[in-house]
């Protein structure tokens, strides 16, 4: 069975910085347009004016027009009094003024006379007063707006009045886009087991006009070498670039890397960077064709880091090169990473004490959910095995900075109410939101320890007396004032199947051959079945699957329901939400430990405020599985 | 005569909060759009995933899926041979894997047997080893999106993925806007004498659409009460709210607001920020009706002030509200300010040591230009008198940061030539850009001792000697290394009309009635003027027109085309440009005054590098009238 080997797996920027070159002679595209639909359009030379503006002596304030030279000597003691068109007219802002009349006095510094057939003055003016001169605010021939400047409205408008109609402007690259995959179907196609939802695509053609290009997608493409061929010469004389997704690794199937060679130039087959590494840099007719790996979170970087640059040189231009916003935060974890590529880690950010803390999420290649949940990916460098908790590190922004600066950043235990709770601040709209990372309650507590977040959910029993969440912050938190915001109660139990065809009735059953899935190690819920197994004289070792982790309770639930485990342990409400049978355990308590300082952030006002709604509370009734007495009170202690 | 009275002149925040009280019913509209359309869109409510991704156990990489339990013992010691179909399967990324097999092992773990019938491995696996197990990215029932969220090209492939092909997101509001005015003309038609291109009205369409709404433009309204009533029933009853523009002051022609009264309900007309004082607000038919000014800066101002906060209201939710971008600066002069009105001041916004300087530019609301230069406002409040130099202010935004953090601050002397070094710099895509504000060779300097500027261009001559710039640098920076970057010789002169009518030969003939028109205070070319006036004994008050002062050199040339003035002195660019006379008086050095240690500023350096280009040298040429010997040149002083 033969496989393609990379042809060479190369450092990024040695890969980069080479192809660049291969495309210098790149020349970005002109196009002539209406200056009324140029908007966010990068100009391609200086604009000049064309008239200047004001294009004659215009009056600056209603009022009256006047000869300078009439009003001398007016003063307080002396007024003196205009005759109608002997003297003045009355004028309107924007009115022209000629000559021999040079100046303009406001109707507020008129007074009217009595037979009300003129007015008297006090001061005098002098030549130009309240008079736009010609050109004041445009001279004709001057440089209004520079070469490579990006359109805004005001600019519209200062064009407009200059007199220029149309403008050169920076063509869009256009950049195709081809799926490949036998497996792939299109997201209007049924979806069938064996089958994917071709979605890089789609993604791929917004992130395109994301960045001032045209992103023109092709059908699916079957793994076809000949198919392939032909779409691929079919795109390179359609588009300015090429993007071909994915067949770009070393897998059997893997026509493109074949159909590329045979067609143009491949100057690198692999780059070592992860996740991404397979890349396929290369030209064909003399324009760049970019082979991207397959999984969402590699397709998303490389297009980041390789597409990017070359779309960039097609509207070269000074201001307008789009880069990725960079935030520089302190990291709260040690990052371990290999030597063998450069490494990109999703993380979230938070400001908590005026500290920017970026925690590091997981980091599978496969994970799109959490690349739409990062705030952003921090960098390791080849040469570095990894990067020491708490040392400042560069992140690359996928998220509004001043979005960050407004998120409640809560680390630890997970509940689908976590979710309703940030949904439900978002939709009244008050300017706050929260960001949740699933860790586990204890991992959670040592986050809010550490300030990394500015509240912990958890669910740790006191294992001397049955209570939740008191001790351990007690323990845990000696010197510090902290609260107990009452949170909800929750049921927890085992999810079995539909039907419950093992007929699971108590931790017993969960013996003998019956598969379980577990949680993560620190997790509330982890801690619990332990407490049960130890209650029970059971050992771990008579689990089938302990070993088999899943980080959330509806991971567990479809587990389940997927039949890649007969049973674990979750709450109700993600047992109902995919329709699984639930043996209850008995009510557990799920609240939110934070710092007393912390209540009078803006953002746990607010999260207070939704935890006290009726919203809240009938979001809970739909969920099922909660109690809500508590919700919202908080305890000192 | 009758003039219109502002009904009620309001303090900002009152009319602003008792306007939006009145459209508290508004709610925001909805739509059900395609995914694959809906980039940049705002979800209107909380978006579940549909299917779980992967929707079955999928091969996580190239390789053989395996039953793991038959792995069980393999090490280097005890390698183990497996066989195909028997123990193993060849499988892509991507693969379904079913039951018995439960495990990947990747194809760099592989050893391809001798017989090529097999692979031995060295190592066992565990179930669920390089697996996607089901739902690992996204379980079906999860929220995958909040309420409010902007929808980004990342997000779409997440919803494609989970299986949604539609959502529910905010629908646009529509603005309608209507330009009025006997004076205002569209910008198609040949510009006359008392007439103004509109651009009003293209600036609020642009600006409503960068703010997410869709802006609807009816064309010009003469001043005519009956057309302007019928015209805002018609968008009233077409869009969801509406701007009347201008007509919203106390001239004559001032129908609007009689037109609003007449149907429906005038909240304020009047309000306390300058520039922006016109300002209608009010409600036809329920719905929003809002009458802003027609001079460009406090039309844009009272745009952003009050449009933008009542287009939220049709789209609130979260994260969404559009808030202009702020930063915190330091105030480089003091500021007066009346307390009648809340203050905007246009502002420049530069970096310099570290310190983000803001500097206002001049204040007058005709001027769009001022506008398209500006970097931000900073606000005076009605309560303050006016902030202090040095003083910490607020500043909105009207340029991206970015861009701000990449600019060469210059402050000093005017010449054509700093438009064309930017347009170079900006041209050549080094991603560094130039910014200049024109106050004169004098107050430049001072700048530069401020730190408000990196560089002060200027043109000082030396009494003495008749040297430029050295002794006055050396005067003024005595314990600092500074450098002088040569810049061109110019050729300065009197400029005068198309064939010099007057017979101006010298500074002789400027006396006796000729129009002069002078440049302000501490610019150069008043410097030059003063001491040749001295060095011929003629007084400042035989000048007829000394006092009217232009801030440019263009300014001057314009004034003179269009006969505001006889004769100004100025560079010979500037009266090429507008195809005027020039008498020259002299050359003179046109440099640019900075510290040693800026030289090492990446901004300096690309200044320097187009100095010295050709690129430059041929653009001088077109200008005529430069001399660039030493161009780019340093001088250590």
């Amino acid at each position: 069975m033969k496989r393609n080997l990379y042809l060479n797996v190369q450092e990024k920027e040695t890969a980069l910085s080479r192809f660049l070159e291969a495309f210098s002679h790149i020349q970005p595209g002109r196009e002539r347009i209406s200056v009324i639909h140029s908007l966010g359009r990068i100009t391609a030379e200086a604009v000049y004016a064309r008239y200047s503006s004001p294009s004659y002596n215009s009056c600056a304030m209603d009022g009256i027009a006047v000869i300078s030279a009439h009003t001398k000597g007016a003063s307080e003691s002396h007024p003196l009094r205009l005759i109608y068109e002997k003297d003045y007219l009355d004028v309107d802002t924007g009115d022209m003024i000629m000559p021999p009349y040079d100046a303009v006095i406001m109707a507020e510094d008129l007074i009217e006379t009595e037979d009300g057939e003129g007015y008297t003055i006090i001061a005098p003016t002098h030549p130009f007063a309240h008079v736009r001169a010609i050109g004041e605010d445009i001279v004709a021939k001057e440089m209004i707006l520079p070469t490579g400047h990006r359109i805004r409205a005001i600019d519209i408008s200062v064009l407009i009045s200059a007199g220029i109609t149309e403008i050169e402007v920076i063509k869009k690259p256009v950049v195709g886009i081809i799926p490949t995959g036998d497996e792939m179907i299109e997201y209007t196609e049924p979806l069938e087991d064996g089958k994917i939802i071709e979605t890089n695509s789609w993604m791929f053609e917004n992130l395109v006009t994301e960045n001032d290009g045209i992103g023109h997608r092709y059908p699916i493409l079957p793994d076809d070498l000949e198919l392939i061929r032909q779409k691929l010469t079919e795109a390179v004389s359609e588009c300015d670039m090429v993007i071909i997704n994915a067949g770009s690794s070393a897998g059997r199937d893997d026509y493109t890397i074949h159909a590329i060679q045979e067609l143009g130039e491949v100057y690198t087959h692999g780059v070592a960077i992860k996740p991404g590494k397979p890349v396929i840099l290369s030209k064909i007719q003399n324009k760049p064709v970019i082979g991207l790996p397959g999984y969402p979170v590699s397709s998303y970087l490389t297009f980041t880091e390789f597409v990017l640059p070359v779309m960039n040189m097609y509207c070269r231009t000074g201001g307008f090169v789009r880069q990725q916003k960079q935030v520089t935060a302190k990291l709260s974890k040690t990052l371990m990473s290999g030597l063998k590529y450069e490494e990109y880690v999703r993380v979230k950010l938070g400001i908590v004490e005026n500290e920017l803390v970026a925690s590091p999420l997981e980091r599978g290649a496969g994970a799109s959910m959490s690349l739409v949940r990062a705030d952003g990916f921090c960098v390791i460098p080849q040469d570095k095995e990894g990067i020491l908790a708490h040392e400042n590190i560069q992140v690359k922004l996928v998220k509004d900075m001043e979005q960050i600066r407004k998120t409640l950043v809560l680390i630890g235990s997970h509940d689908l109410i976590l979710d309703v709770i940030n949904d439900l601040m978002m939709e009244e709209g008050r300017d706050t939101c929260l960001s949740s990372t699933h860790v586990g309650s204890m991992a959670g507590l040592i986050a809010l320890q550490k300030k990394e977040a500015h509240m912990a959910p958890s669910h740790l029993l006191d294992e001397k007396d049955g209570s939740y969440n008191t001790a351990i912050t007690r323990e845990m938190f000696p010197n510090e004032k902290m609260v107990i915001i009452k949170g909800v109660r929750r049921r927890q139990g085992f999810i079995v199947k539909k039907g419950n065809p093992l007929n699971i009735q108590s931790i017993h059953d969960i013996m003998h051959g019956v598969r379980y899935i577990n949680r993560q190690r620190g997790a509330g819920t982890r801690v619990l079945f332990d407490y049960l197994l130890k209650k029970e004289g059971i050992s771990k070792k008579d689990i089938s699957g302990y070993e088999y982790e899943a980080a959330t309770h509806m991971s567990v639930a479809v587990a389940v329901q997927k039949d890649n485990a007969d049973v674990g342990m979750g709450i109700y409400s993600c047992a109902k939400a995919l329709d699984l049978d639930f043996i209850e355990v008995g009510f557990e308590e799920y609240d939110f430990v934070t710092y007393e300082k912390y209540l009078e952030l803006p953002a746990v006002r607010e999260f207070i405020h939704v935890l006290k709604g009726e919203a809240f509370k009938k979001r809970l009734d739909m969920l099922g599985g909660y109690g809500c007495e508590e919700c919202g009170q908080i305890c000192f202690i």
